[in-house]
């Protein structure tokens, strides 16, 4: 039963060229969309809407993320397929926050026709973007459930994740109290310290050509190329029931902690000295660099964690505090002493 | 409980006038979207995502449409408020042709800046595209759960709609079966009719102003502007187990038809002096026009169908045949004989 929902374009001429090729397109979605395994999916590309059978005992998390060419990702600067991993890794590390299991992926992309069309042996752009995406989705059994497809002037994808947990036993942003340690996976800023790279061999190259991303390079580059969502990490901590709060770093620890902070109704207290900085990485880029996609997590001062959660290093970086009128949400503790610490923001490519 | 998932925009520097407007938007939205009722909705706008708990014995249907300026819609042909209504209906409709009850929404927008802000005292574009929205998302007991804000150079707006059904009794579009009649619901051609009749106004109106839709000749032009999705015929048809296969008319007849008959493995008759054309349209347009928005579907003969579903007039068309090799899959009766039907496609502007 590989059907499910609908991965259409609007049809012009069902026999013109483009319509033909469109056609081929949808087929070539749909047959590799088949390889992944169903699972709680039912019904997947063919019909009017994909079907989803959650487990007795389970509710379904959903979150949405919007991709647009020079906002989100460049055309010049990112291959294919770090694209297409991206925009699948954005939705998965929502899951991941949540503590969710992957169940489905659903894809909207507009795209310039010159983009979905091959040129002569070499593969359309389309291909390469979506080998980028299968191949993250393989490693979290994410099934791709449907879609859409449409002509845009600007290069745009839309990535919808389903995941499904226990009842009752998501982790929200909400439940931090007073109290509690402050957890983060993985290191801080690599993603930042990647992209500025990019940008710093871009303004190098004299503005006429793309700089060059080598496949050396690109391992260095890939905390930002190929961001790893902390799915297992997440389900462990459900599993464990450790973690009290959760969100994903995806804006950048200040800005997400805030997040975390105002849905909880408390203040937090981050500790300079403790931070796992990645090498490559300042201090202000791991306070303020976006799309690390690691979890930052609360936990009852009484929870035992371990130093690795499924490989990935796991960091007590500060506690949380009652939140007071006239003081700051957060506050950074230096070697100079207490600071505020200012939610700070973060725009890829403006 | 009135949270659901993050809607967020890249944040830049937050105390900026945009970044400050831009919060204001996403406070705006939330509180729109808190005022319908949530049911099946656990937890909306607010986290990294939604949570959606489906009742006992239920499946989830979902379904993603995007909808771009240009393509689908044209800022200068269609109000805020159509625009926001036909991209819901667009979501909408297809969980009728599934007969799944609306559980959710979530709208991934993507906008010009001058779309967001308010000038003087008139709302902004976003503002008038969102009462539309929600008045259809209110008819229809819809909540929005979440989505994304992006800025974009061209207006984008993708819909996904998450509904339930029974398990087992979602209408698919692969079980019609030889002998099985064809119904649709409503009249056709209408939306298709309407179209030609705003492009007619453009092309008088010498192409440097648009043309001006008054209140009056809104009305008139409402099956373009303001298809009504079959949501409550969709539930009736599960409700009372007749249909055997259904589609939404989103495409066109012709080509939705050949849509089901592909995933039956069926061939199809229609009967063009049972076709219920709309009093301004062609039987051009009621084959080929897109976007009425109405139910195709077929039933057993045996089973007994009312004149109307909850106050939509149900017309028989056609019937299903067995598929031959070498035959057209579609055939249309008309006064002068039998002749192939062949789908014919549909684009919006192109």
């Amino acid at each position: 039963m590989s059907y499910p929902q609908e991965m259409r374009s609007r049809p012009v001429h069902p026999n013109s060229e483009s319509e033909q090729s469109e056609q081929a397109l949808l087929r070539y979605i749909r047959g590799r969309a088949g390889q992944t395994s169903l699972g709680s999916l039912r019904l997947g590309i063919g019909d009017d809407c994909a079907l989803l059978r959650p487990r007795r005992g389970e509710e379904l998390a959903v979150t949405t993320d919007l991709s647009i060419a020079g906002r989100h990702f460049r055309l010049d600067w990112h291959s294919p397929e770090s694209i297409g991993h991206r925009v699948l890794a954005r939705g998965l590390s929502d899951l991941a926050a949540m503590g969710a299991r992957p169940v489905a992926a659903f894809l909207s992309l507009g795209l310039p026709r010159e983009l979905t069309a091959a040129s002569g042996r070499k593969p359309a752009w389309i291909q390469r973007f979506l080998d980028g995406q299968f191949a993250l989705a393989a490693a979290h059994k994410t099934p791709l459930a449907g879609g859409d497809l449409s002509e845009s002037l600007i290069p745009i994808a839309d990535i919808v994740l389903i995941g499904a947990v226990s009842r009752g036993k998501a982790l929200l942003r909400s439940n931090a109290r007073p109290g509690h340690l402050l957890y983060v996976t993985g290191t801080l800023g690599g993603a930042a310290a990647a992209l500025a790279r990019i940008e710093e061999l871009a303004s190098s190259h004299s503005g006429s050509k793309p700089p060059r991303i080598t496949k050396n390079l690109e391992a260095q580059l890939a905390p930002h190329l190929y961001p790893q969502p902390r799915i297992s990490q997440g389900l462990w901590l459900v599993r464990h029931g450790l973690a009290s709060a959760a969100i994903d770093l995806s804006d950048g620890l200040s800005i997400d902690l805030a997040h975390l902070c105002e849905e909880s109704g408390v203040a937090a207290e981050v500790n300079a000295a403790l931070l796992p900085i990645h090498a490559a990485a300042t201090l202000e880029q791991a306070l303020n660099g976006g799309e690390d996609y690691e979890l930052l997590f609360t936990a009852p001062p009484t929870a035992s964690l371990p130093r690795k959660i499924v490989g990935i290093p796991v960091t007590l970086i500060g506690r949380i505090l009652p939140r007071r009128s006239g003081r700051p949400a957060l506050t950074l503790l230096t070697p100079h002493g207490r600071e505020p610490l200012n939610p700070k923001g973060w725009q890829h490519f403006a």
